[in-house]
This record gives structure tokens, sequence and C-alpha cells, in this order.
């Protein structure tokens, strides 16, 4: 991509991409190797903290953060950079305290939340000391359309009742998650757009119980994991709105440009290891008297996954500096194309890059199986790909009449 | 399908499919509870015991064994329909005594195996008391070139002596399996097709050592599993040798027909049960005011999973035919192609089904994902998509060379 | 295929492929030549009146006729054979008296004329002396439905009275052709699918103007042609309308079903002969020191045509068999999904055909990308693949419904 | 995209985009009357010349000439905009003088071309008086790889002697063509890189005959249309040659890069005039009730299409940008890249349009048939997707084994 970066930009790309080839990569079979250990797969591998630490020393830490005194004021196009770096490794994010869905909870602690709640939470997320969740997704509703959205959110004096059903609560289970965000409906019955608030939620407050985990084609994800979590007539006092009564929405919207960004990077790192190694497999192995790299229909494939990769890099990077120089607002539709684009191509990369590993790249020993199942799940999450489609076609249908009009 | 059955073989549909109906589907919970409940996963849930009782005391046992006193005397057309019902649950066929790699296994032994091979392990496996495993595939070459096989198997006086290291040997963690078919070089330095032989390996035999379990993306398919198994300086009475030394080629290929064309239904049962709880799903859940079931695009992914499942049965059912009525040889080409079609269009049908139930089918709620990591694998197993690709093109360019002659 | 032939269809078939070889193929540059040496393209070239000599000499005559005294009483499933024979040359249905539109406008008045409207144009058809076309799309409203069909047939005493607009009336510029079958409103506030009637219209009937000629990409399909036609104020006797007024439709239904079959037939003798014309170009060329047919993805190409066409053959034949044994309602489903494999595989079968060919493959020197233009209008003629997908998805579900219900 | 344009470039920008829409869009139809009219397909039709002088006196002339002093002085990224614009109308590219081959014949001219050279063939072709032809691809051999060229230009004495059979050398029954560049071996046993040279050959020398006219599926393409060219003793004067003897590649190598990138930023032009008609025909068409463009299956469609032409049109750019700052030999792989990308994509996108107008898609009443026709081509010339590919998967390949061992 041509357009020029900040020298500062450039630097932290070369020390993140560092960092993680020095440090995460080699940490990723530690990483298991402690947490098949631990008596239950729900605590963190110290791995891990060591991890954080070394990379707080080293100053990359927090790097998402765009517009606070504890940011590292990058732009979404400098920081999309480093979110591709970081995607390689499912680890490496955490790393950098830069994993979802802490991200998005920081920043909208950040934009909007009050002193006293940027105090108590956000202060001790930044430091990397605490976790949060994300609780919006509902298993009896088809949360692709939120206006779905069933969990209630009831003022009685100078607190909020809520009850609820949420699942795909990533992160609820581990045990340093000490606070959620709930989306819920205060007005159930006002206007479609203002019925949805924001709370914070103690995950130790009473009412809240973590039912179960859920998997991912088999895994379990742990310890962060995707959790089921029930709300039973959870007490939380008024204070812990965030923005305002019927806002859920509006937070919601600013929340999920740079989010879809993060994730479409991410993948685009995965894809670009998994393209990695399936050069690497491919000319190690051989097969019928040469290397499989020398099989035509192989070479195919790879040019084919370097093109995807490099195509849906390209938009990526188009939509973020869009964001960055247009706003959310505008850049809408090239964020839906980026959140169709880059998971359909990263599972196409990653399951070319299985089938040359044989059975290898089905099991454990490569992180490909893994790489693939969390990249299928972001067609799912965020908005299906019908949804983002579907928006793409509305707003291209309107700026083409607009276009024939003129 | 066109082809007429004897009535003998669609009365058996009809029990199959009613047995699968009434008995197998309400066991899948309860099988997956008694795993879970039991203080390891390599232990066999009662309730598997239970089904093959009723099995076998309905008469709907051994389905598989076209040629032999005890076998149902199917013709492969007549029995790949049965194959198709088993298909759509992970636990049918072995209620029925019809799950590879034992069908596979038995089918050798009762047609190469002596008659003291055949007493000590096709009687035991043939009434579902023993278990049993393929060791074919090796960690460190590409097997879809079966002459890099290196396991060795030497003679020394009345023995042979094996070592070598195999994986992906399904079935080799349960604690009923008791015998393994082993493949290696008996003639390493001999003529490529004559260099391998098969020997039937106790799997108690000193030396013999399962070292690990593999996984499917997350699924370790307990109690079945893949396994890892090292073999040691294992010695054998030379009795053990199926059908001759260097005839190991010969007997994998006379296997692989059949073996393949069950694969394939079972593959299709699975693409129908998916596209069976997509369109309910469809019509049960409500988006943007309607019923997915109303959307255009998805009304088209309806569409188009009947037409390819449609498709790769009548395909499926033809290669059936050809073996039947024209010998394995005559119908390699039609099996090579079934064998590309049905992974393929399986993992579509079941993509599109996940893709309709949102996060519910990427998860543990729904079978979805499981079979998806399924079929998955059958893209690898029994040869590469590539592989048979290759020896289609090669079969039709020589037959087009005839008939340009002609 | 496995369904048994009768001998003499079996017989049939080896007749009608030798005939193609022998007269057929070598006829084709002739065709081409006569045609480009005459004064018009809307002129015969001799050598096809020569071919359907011969062929009706060698009793290979009106194959396509099921249950009428001069029909050959071929189930469609033998019929469909020889379709796919003649398809693989863009003259051959003719030199046999089988191409469209007229076999379905012969059936149509074999199964619904009077005596009279057979004796007057079935019999000269029948003969081979005069040709017919049929009248239903327009080029004002989307035909894909229908009942948006606005031609007016208006009765006023003894006649109809037409007024319309009507396109790609396929052999309407062809010299022979003399009569036309008019689809068009005789009741446009009736019934939704009583509203149409079909009316006899000979093509020198006052009024009657053919406006110009459609192409096909840039093809004129010359001497046959697409025409669009103009209907003023047109008088026919009211014994010119087909079963009865109103019964539009109700003809439309049963004349399409036969009349699908035999197009994916054709499509699929198309494809066959672009994969022929594939591999042989693949032989013969030398690029990079080795002939094309040695590279890997090519030889994949080849192995993939051949899984689609043999797909798409078994489905159009078991829909044939469909039709015979189950009627046109039963086979309905299975119609509408060959409809929209075959044009696609077809496509996809030349397309490559064409790239292996290089420039040659899209220019006049191969009958490749005539073919390709061909099997594209498939995608639209006859209902495009929408409303056919739409079509299964609507059967799909409501058996889905029955069989969850039961 | 996002990268700074200078304020020329966008100025330019506007006012070809506003001179397409004025005056070559109305232009069309009656280009296409005049040729109808005319006595022979090989004459120009008038408005042609009316719109090069207007394009000439509104000083959007010779855009494409970079290093020139008659040349526009544009970076290729810059030009490439304008080369999108002028690809929507198969009209637009000669009215502004920047059509094919001339461009990269006027192109090799000023950077290679001696004095005389220049002023006998680059003056009159830069102000638009004559046309010219490029004879490179021939009949008898696989062009793609470009040492089977057979063509051979021997020396004797102080003259060239030509003898080969070309194809598909565009322009040259243009009857305003007056000079071939023509390559051939100049010394056939020599290094494969050195064997080829360029020479000179003006139209009316003896020997030089335009045997016929390829058709491209349907289309003539005149007046310009695709020539095949014999070459049967041609006698030129040495000082015809270009570069020097056995320069021809390197010629050939430095001519392509800008070519691939004017091609590639025309079929997205042509992308968006398709997508463009397809979403004014889906909102204006009717059909079951509500227009087209309600069909959720269409939208996606159009979302998708939307999509895939914002991403070729990124990596093209990416491509130019990187020719303007890292020269043509590290933009290679981009330039591969965008020549795999383009075509397919503008072919996937034209053929959804032409499948939303239904018959007329395919027909001359709009220009999408041709526009699929051109577009086909472009994965055949200037080398088959396979040949681009088969670079791609050596560069990467090449470019990660450096990387893994860094």
């Amino acid at each position: 991509m041509n357009i020029e970066k900040s020298g500062r930009a450039a630097a932290l790309e070369e020390e993140v991409r560092a960092f993680v080839a020095t440090h995460v990569y080699p940490a990723e079979a530690v990483f298991h190797q402690q947490l098949a250990a631990a008596s239950t797969r729900w605590s963190i591998p110290p791995v891990m903290e060591e991890l954080k630490l070394k990379a707080r020393a080293a100053g990359l830490w927090n790097l998402f953060l765009p517009e606070h005194e504890k940011g590292a004021g990058l732009t979404n196009l400098e920081y999309a950079a480093l979110c591709e770096i970081m995607g390689a490794s499912p680890i490496a994010p955490e790393a950098f305290n830069c994993s979802a869905p802490d991200t998005g909870n920081m920043e909208v602690l950040a934009r909007y939340g009050t002193k006293a709640q940027q105090d108590r939470w956000l202060t001790p997320l930044l430091a990397g000391e605490i976790r949060s969740c994300f609780a919006m997704t509902e298993p009896e509703v088809a949360s692709s359309d939120a206006t779905n959205i069933s969990c209630t959110i009831r003022r009685e004096g100078d607190e909020y009742v809520i009850d609820g059903r949420k699942w795909w609560t990533s992160g609820a289970s581990d045990p340093r998650c000490k606070i959620a965000i709930v989306m819920g409906k205060t007005d159930p019955t006002g206007p479609k757009y203002l019925a949805q608030s924001m709370v914070l939620v103690p995950m130790d407050t009473k009412g809240v119980e973590v039912v179960r985990s859920l998997q991912v084609f088999g895994y379990d994800d742990a310890p962060h994991g995707h959790a089921e979590v029930v709300f039973r007539a959870v007490r939380v006092p008024v204070e812990n709105v965030l923005l305002g009564e019927g806002r859920g929405f509006e937070i919601a919207q600013g929340r999920l440009g740079p989010g879809r960004i993060h994730h479409c990077m991410r993948l685009i790192g995965l894809a670009e290891r998994a393209l990695g190694l399936m050069c690497r497999r491919a000319e190690e192995r051989i097969a019928f008297g040469k290397p499989l790299a020398e099989q035509g229909a192989l070479r195919h494939d790879i040019a084919r996954s370097r093109i995807e990769i490099d195509q849906a890099r390209l938009l990526t990077l188009d939509a973020a500096h869009a964001m960055d120089t247009r706003g959310n607002k505008e850049a809408k539709k090239r964020i839906a194309m980026i959140k169709v684009v880059a998971p359909s191509m990263a599972l196409g990369v990653i399951d070319r890059a299985i089938q040359v590993h044989g059975g290898a790249g089905v099991s454990q020993d490569f992180p490909l199986a893994y790489a693939w199942a969390s990249a299928r799940t972001l067609r799912l999450a965020d908005g299906p790909d019908e949804v983002h489609l579907e928006s793409i076609a509305k707003q291209e249908l309107a700026e083409q009449r607009r276009s024939a009009r003129s």
C-alpha cells in the first residue's frame, strides 16, 4: 500500500513484528502446554502475563487506543498494519493489551464513560490487570437484526434490573474478567433505534451466571472462551448506564467500525501465516517424485492466495483510511465490504494450506485448523455476511440512482 | 434414482431408516452425556452397546458384507442406499456394525484371510465384540503417494519385525480395538507395486504403542479417535501376513473401491441432514420482519444444496452400480470422481446450513460443525482430491486418444 | 447410466452417432461457406436439405415425437440420449427434423391440434417442408413472469385480432417458416392462469412483420435467427385457437418439460464436444517445453469437466425417466434442477476449452465461442436460472415441512 | 483510493469524464449506424474523426504518453484513472488517441525509435493521422510461450527478409493502418532471450497480406478488427530494426507493464458501466409483483459486484503506483496479479448484468454482450491467466524462501 505513514508508525510496525517473531511465536507451544497442565482450562498460562510485561516494557501497549492520553495516537490506517502482524498468532493481541473484546470496551469507556466509570474500569483495563466482556448476542433470537434483542433493563428507583440470556459473550469465563457491558432494552416499546441501552455490570453482581462454554468447531478457546451468561434480576445503580438511556445503538454503531477493521486485518495476518506455512510445506513434501511445490494446480493455489490476500489488505486499508479522513459514516459501505471479504478470503487461503498439509493440516500440529475455525466465526460475528451484503446493495442502489439523476 | 432394487433391499432401507429415527437420533445426546460423565474419554458409552443389541436383534447387522455366509448379500448399489441413511448420524454406522475402518478390515479378512485368521479376528469383529484399526498413513511422508510408505516389515525366521510410525490410525484408542492391519515394506528395493505387504498385528503385541490422539479441528472423536501409533521392533508370526508378501497394494486397491462408496454415501446422508436442519431453521427464525426462509439468496442456497446433493447421489449410485456390474477396475474412474465430488458437496451444503444457524451453527448445539469437520477430512483421507483429479484426467486423456483414433 | 434401454433405442443411438460423424460434422464447414456465399444470410444452404434427405432415408427422422402414428415412439429417456448426440453440432438437430422450436410446436399440434390444424400445419412440419416459430417473449416486460405478457388476442365475430410485439421468436426469419404459435391474452382481466391463449398465425397474414434480427453476442444465427416480430391488428379465424380460449398456460406447461430435457441433453452433447476438443488441443500444443496436457492445473480442469458433464447427464436422464414413469408434474422439480445445472455446466466446460485454445478459442476457427454464446442464452431462455431456483426452493421447503411433520 | 493526485490529474479526470458523457456515449449509436450504412465494414465512421477533433481541441489528446515532449506527463497512477473512464465505451479510447495497440507502439517509438523512425511514424501517430499494428502472436504455436515464435527475420545485405504468419494483429484491417511492428527471430539458434527482434514494416510493403479477419464471439470488431497477416519474403531496410537486433524481448517486456495497467483499468471502467446498467434495469423491471431490485439474490450480486470492482481497482492502482515509484521490475508481480484479476472480475460483473437484462442482455440492444466478449479475450491476450499465475507463484515461493531464511 502506498499511503505514506508517519515515521513512528513505521517504527512501531518493525518493533511489533520483531516482538511477535522473537517472543510470541515461541510462546505459543508453551501457552498450550501450560494450559493443558493446569487444573482447569479457565486459568491463565503464566507465559501470557510474562509476554504482557515484556510488551509493556517495550512500549508496545494499548496501541489500539486513538484519542486518549494513554493511547498510542495512531490513525486507523496505522494501527491496522499492527493488527495484521498481531493477527498471525492467536495469543499475540492479548500480549499487547490489544485483544477483543477489551479493545472495543476500552474505546467505549474512553469515549463515552464518565470519570467515575473510567477510574473504576478503564484504568485497570488499560493496565492489563482485568479483562472485560460484551454481552449483546442472544440465543433465542436472530441477533443479526439487533432490534430482536430481548434482554430487559428495567429502571426501578436508582437501579436498573436486568433480565436476559446472552451467549457468545467472549471472555466471560476468563478468571480476570471483572466487568461486562450489557446491551438490552430500557424502552421496549419505544422507537426502534432508541429502545436499547448499554449498562456496566460487574461480573460478581448477584444474578450474573456463566452457565456454559460454547465450542467453535470443537475448540473451547480457553481460557478466553465464549460463554452463555444468564442475567437474573441483576441490579446495578443507574450510574452504570453508558452515555444515557436509549443510546445503546449509537454506541454500538461507533464501536463497530474500528472493531471490524481490526478483525479484518487480523484475518489478513492469519491468512499470511497460512500462506507462509503452505509454501514451506509445499517445498518440503515429496510426492510422486517431486516436491508438491512443482505441481501446477498447487502453484495456482499459491498465486490465487497471494492475490486474494493483497486485495483484501488494500480494501481494508482503504476503509481504514476512509475512516481516518472522512469519518465513520462515510466509511460505512467500505467497512461492510471488508467484513464480507476478509473472512471468506482467509477461509479460502487457510483451507488451501490445510489441503497441502494433508492430515496434519486438520490436527493440532499446525495452527491451521484452529485458524480456520476462528475465521469461520467471523462470517457470523458482528453481523453475518448476508446483512452486510444487503447493506452494500442498498447503498449502491441509492448511489446509482443519485448518479443517474445527476 | 431409477434402478430397480430387490424387494429385500427396499425393505431394509425402510427398516434402517425407521431404526435410525426411532433409536439412533434420540441416543446421540445420551452418547455425548455418557461420554462426558465417564472418567476417561476413551471409554464406550453404554448406549452404544444397547443400540448394537437392538440392531442385531432386528437383523440389521453387518449389512455391508457382500459375499460371505454371514453377509447381507447386498449389491454395492443396494448397500449404498443404507449407507446414506446411516451417514446422517455419526453414531449410526457402529450401531449396525457397519463402521469404518472395521467394514474394510472385515472385507479384507473375509476375502483374503486364512481360516485361522478369520476364526481369530473376523468372527469376533462380525459379532461386534472387538474392533480393529488400519495402520497405513505415516506422519513423515506424503502418504498420498503410497510408495512413500516407510514402515518396514522385515522377515526374521518365522517372524516379521515391524518398525514404523503411523498416524490417523482411526479407532486405535478404542478400548475394544484388538487388531491392527499394518501396511509396510517387506521388499523396500523391490518393484514399486510389490514392495508392500499387510500384516495382522494384535494391539497388545509388545512394541505397539498408541502415543497420542490427533484432533480433527478441535474434536478428539473419542472414544474412537485418530491415533498416532509407534511400532518398535514389533514381532508377529509370518502367518499373520495377509494374502502373501508383496500383495499389500493389491489388497489396498480392492479395499478402497467399496470403502469410498460408503464414505461418499455417508456424506450424502450427512448433507441431507444438514439441508433438513437448514430448512427448519430458516422457517423458524425471524429477522427484519420475516422468516429467513423468505430471503431470496437463502432460497437459492437451499435450491443449490438440493441440486448438489442429488447430483452427488446419482454419481455415487452410478459408481456403485458400475462396480456391481462391471467390476472394480471398470468403476475406477467413477470412484475417483465421487471421491472428489461428495466431500466438497457436503462441505458446501453444511457450510450454508451453519451460516443459517448463526453462532449456534459452529457450536455444540447442532451437529453441523462436527459434520463439517468430519467431511473436511475426507478431502484428504483415502487420497486427497488432487490425486483423484490427476487419476481422472489421466484416464480421460487416454480415453479421448482412443476415441480420436477410432 | 444404468437404466436398461430397449434394443431399438440402443440401435438408434448408434445410427444417429454414426450419421453425425459421417455426414453432419463434415457438413458444418460447407454450411457456413454456402451461407457466406449466398446473397442473403436468410437463405438455406443446400447442404442442409441434402442432410435432411439422407437422414429421412435412413429412418432417422422425427425421433422426438413420442405418441403419434408418425412418431418414433421413444420414451423421454431414450430420446434424451439421441438429443445429446445431436447437440454436439449446431446443424445436427435440423438434419433429423428434430430442432427447436419446431419439435415443441409439432408436439403441441400432435397433442392439442384439431384434425384440420394437423392437416394444414403438422403434416408439412413432420415432412420437413416448412418450419415454424413460437411467439411468446416480449421486449417490454420481464417475460420470466409469464403473467406479464401483454400481447392481446381480442375476439371480434369469427376472428381474433392480435396486437403485440414479440421478440426472441427464433426461426421467424427462416424463409421456410410458415406458421407461428402466438401466446397472448384473450381475457386480460380474467384469472391469472386462464388469461392467456395460443393461436396459430400463418406468417403471411397481413399485419405480421418481422422487424429485425436479434444477435446473440455477435452471432445472427442465420438463417434461423431470432426475430423481433410485430403483430398489428392481425386477424385469424377463431378456429386457429389451440385447445380453447384461456388454455395457453396449460399448453405452455405441457410443452416445457420435454423441451427442457432436450435443451439440457443438447448442452451435454455440446460440452462433450468441447471436452474432446480441449483434450486434443492440450495434447498437441507445446508450451514451455511440454504439451499443455502435462500441466497440472489443466489436468484438474479436464477432470472437473468430466465430473460436471457426467453429473449433469445423470441428473437429466433421471429427470427424463421421472417424466416417463411419474408424469410431468412429479418431474417438475427435477426439470427445474436440470434447467439450472446444464447451461452453467456447459458454459464452464466450454470456457475451459476456449482457454486451452488461446485466441483460436474465441474465433470462428473452432465451434467453441459459438457454443458458449448458445449455452449462455439458455440461462435465460425458458425461464432464467433465478426463476427455477426459486421454484426448487419452494418445493424443497414444502417437502421438508411435510417430512418434519410425518 | 487515497493517494494524493496532482491538481492537473484531478482536473483531467473531470474533463475526460465530462467529454465521455457529453460526446462519446451519444456517438456510440451513430458509430454503429454509420458503420452499418457504409459499403464496407473496414471504413471509418465519420463520427470518430469528429470526436478526435473535439478531444484534441479540448487538450484531451495523447494522455497516455509519459515521458515525451508531446506527452501529457502523467504518472501511471494518474493515467490509470483516465483509462478507467475511457474503458467504459469501446469507442472512447480512440477519440483521445489513446487506443491500443497504438499507445504501446507510440511508447516504443518514443522510447526506442531513432529520430528518423520517429519522424516517419511517431509524428503522424501522435497526430492521429495514421494507425499502427503489432504483429507478434502466431496461429501455429502456443504464443503464451514467446520463445515459440517462429516468424523469421533474416538479414540479407542491407535488408531484412521477413517470413511468417501472424494473427490477432489488431487494427491491421483499419484503412488508416500504415505501419506494423513485427516480432520475429533474427537469430533462431541464439540464446532464447536474444533470438528475437522487432522491425518496422510499412503495411504497403510488398509481401504483406491481410488474409482474413478473426471474430471474437461473432464480432468482427470492424473497422479495427483482428487480422491474420501473412508476411511472404517481405523486405525492409535494416534501419527499420527497433533498438537493435536481438532486443525484441527487451522491448516487449518494457511495453507490457503499462499496457497491462491500461487494459485492466479499461476493464474496470467496463465493469462499472455494467454495474450501472444492472442497477438501473433492476429498478425498472417488474417481475412477480416487485422490481427485480428487491430480490435478495440479485441484491447480493450487486453487492458482490461492487466489492469485486473496488478490489480490482485498488490492486491495479497499487500496481500503477509501484511502477511509478519502484520501476517496472519491482512491479512485475503486481502486474501479473492485476492481469489475472481484472478480466475475470469484469467477466463476472458483466455476466450478472447480462442475466438481469434477460434476452436483451445477450443482444445488440445493450453494450453488455460485446463487453463480455472483449473482456474474455483479455484472459488470453498479453499472456493467458495460466502464465501469470505461474509467474506469481514462482515469485511468491522465492520470496517466502528468502523470508524463511532471514
